[in-house]
């Protein structure tokens, strides 16, 4: 599964096209984010791609947010790993 | 349907059990954040409430994330809608 990394400085924007390029090619992707920032330009990125994806009439993408444990530089940090699903 | 409001300094515990009780009510709730803090918190609310949720062995709740706009105090706002279903 192709896996997303978004900064709190992502473009959401660039990021939905990223998305909607992996849910048209795998029909699933996996995307990280760490830190509130990140998250909200995930999230935008998210809704950005709905509207890329669900223009043909297409449902609606899901989504499913989990936690994740990354070890960063030796610090444990707690992430967020969304599974968005055509 | 139930509409939680969730801001920066909403525990993700509490807006969890809310978002769980809710679902297990209604099978679906809508969740509303305005901000980064508000969309991380609720984001990690969902993954909580999953835990919750899928805990005897129930399919991933679905999560469907979009723009609202919204008028607070005469200045337009974006926001972030969550639609959460079981």
């Amino acid at each position: 599964m192709e896996i997303l990394k978004v900064a709190s400085q992502s473009n959401p924007n660039s990021v939905a096209g990223a998305i909607a390029g992996a849910l048209e090619q795998e029909g699933v992707v996996e995307v990280h984010a760490i830190g509130a920032g990140a998250v909200n330009q995930t999230v935008k990125a998210i809704a950005i791609a709905r509207r890329l994806i669900e223009r043909d009439g297409a449902p609606p993408i899901k989504v499913i947010p989990g936690f994740m444990e990354l070890d960063i530089d030796g610090e444990k940090k707690t992430g967020i790993r969304f599974i968005v699903e055509k």
